[in-house]
């Protein structure tokens, strides 16, 4: 099923499963986080009622973030060989781990900001996100999809040369704004296997990014499995799964992101996602 | 004003209010951060409520880390020159940060564990943490400490091989029970100036690091404007302001901590958080 969370008249959020082109409000008190955490049998009698509902056309809501404030956001660097290859990495022989802070989110159709005093660099990635449903802790690798809640697609954008300098990642990942999600989130059940699905990503009219999930190094499952290793995953986590290459960092001439471009990350059987830029000066 | 959490005898999170050895309850709906979020005011009639009930004695209740779950943890590598020098790495020019994720607090007493079979080079690192008070984003310096709703002492624990493996120090920083913080939150107004204040930390019966916070290189009020300048700080959200010299790692030959070793850390003013540390085997 799809969920999604939306903006209701009242300017409240709302948990709403999506059928279609209909929408059916959750009755539930939380937000998704909370959903996911009252465990399946609470979601299923919520979909069940709310379907008894009459249903809002989708194109009347303002759809934000499926998930709004996961505990953590765990990124994979490198984890298509072709991407290693572009930036003139090695191919990694165990996931490269990095993170976002939460506060990067936001949802389908708004904005990606910068300043352009702090960074003129601004790159795209598509990205394969999984969210995580129940708490997980030393999971095999056999057992770990068990653990996915469910996917939605990914913009892990990244300020390039804040990325570099000081060699930590985390900084160019996490400027406010810098971790678009949705449009909504595709329950586990609908992807029985999460590593064949076509990814795309594509700025205004040009195709930047062509792969296949089946390209990634390390599979969802085998992340699962490695990061619960060290540490848990808690209901809600993200895991944004890598990027494919065509990069625009990666092109010669570099082709990277400018005020007004439109990045639409789509993924088969998931969504697209759509995101526009707009560069500021503080 | 200090403030603490603790476990009640019916097994529920409570925050507390300690003067001298008493403790007195806040009859506040919520926990630590949600108290933080509620506001100062709040707080202010929290406590005078509080501190009409009986007091507890400290001694006969579980206290546990003043916080539990930021929305994020925000990590200053080698802010001090001779933690630096002693690493072979450069006076960094602009402060590098990292991140360590929420699943690593625990609060004093607590153990410290890893899995010999994950990591055998496990690290002390004695920290001044910052706890911000209110949303801040684009902050001066100078305005940068109204942003601080109070201290704490934390313990930068990590794993050296796994936190050079892969370049990115998530990794290795991120291990559950890797942030102890504690034993409580000493709030800014008894704090005047955070750059002058003795840190130390100690292993079993002998002390290891020996600094003062006038060290650091970049202030606490440089790091709130800095990292104000790239994301949103929430309220209850944690600065880690780097690590003075005299890590086990550093050491010739390395000191490293192992089953059994009591680490101590502490910083005048804030006070002392204990932690004992486990050896497992999966």
């Amino acid at each position: 099923m799809k969920l999604v969370t939306l903006i209701d008249g009242n300017g409240n959020n709302q948990v709403a499963y999506l059928e279609d082109s209909d929408l059916f409000l959750l009755h539930f008190d939380g937000d998704m986080l909370e959903l996911i955490q009252a465990g399946t049998q609470t979601l299923y009698d919520q979909v069940q009622q709310a379907k008894q509902q009459e249903a809002l056309p989708l194109d009347q809501v303002r759809l934000i973030a499926p998930i709004l404030s996961p505990s953590k956001i765990v990124a994979i660097g490198k984890n298509y060989a072709e991407h290693a290859k572009e930036t003139k990495s090695e191919i990694p022989e165990e996931p490269i781990v990095f993170a976002k802070f939460s506060t990067t989110i936001i949802g389908p159709d708004a904005e990606i900001q910068w300043d352009q005093n702090l960074t003129n660099k601004v790159d795209f990635e598509a990205e394969l996100a999984v969210i995580i449903g129940r708490k997980a802790r030393l999971v095999s690798e056999e057992e770990a999809l068990d653990y996915v809640f469910g996917y939605t697609c990914a913009n892990d954008v990244s300020a390039r040369d804040l990325q570099y300098r000081g060699k930590q990642w985390i900084r160019g990942k996490s400027l406010d704004t810098f971790c678009p999600l949705g449009p909504w989130i595709i329950t586990a059940d609908e992807v029985p296997d999460p590593q064949s699905l076509d990814i795309r990503c594509q700025v205004n009219d040009k195709m930047m990014q062509e792969s296949n999930t089946r390209n990634m190094i390390f599979s969802v499952a085998y992340l699962i499995s490695f990061l619960s290793a060290h540490f848990t995953l808690l209901p809600g986590d993200i895991i944004l799964t890598g990027t494919p290459e065509g990069v625009g960092n990666a092109r010669v001439p570099p082709e990277l992101l400018g005020d007004g471009d439109v990045v639409t990350v789509e993924i088969d059987t998931i969504g697209k996602l759509i995101n526009h830029c707009r560069v500021t000066t503080a």
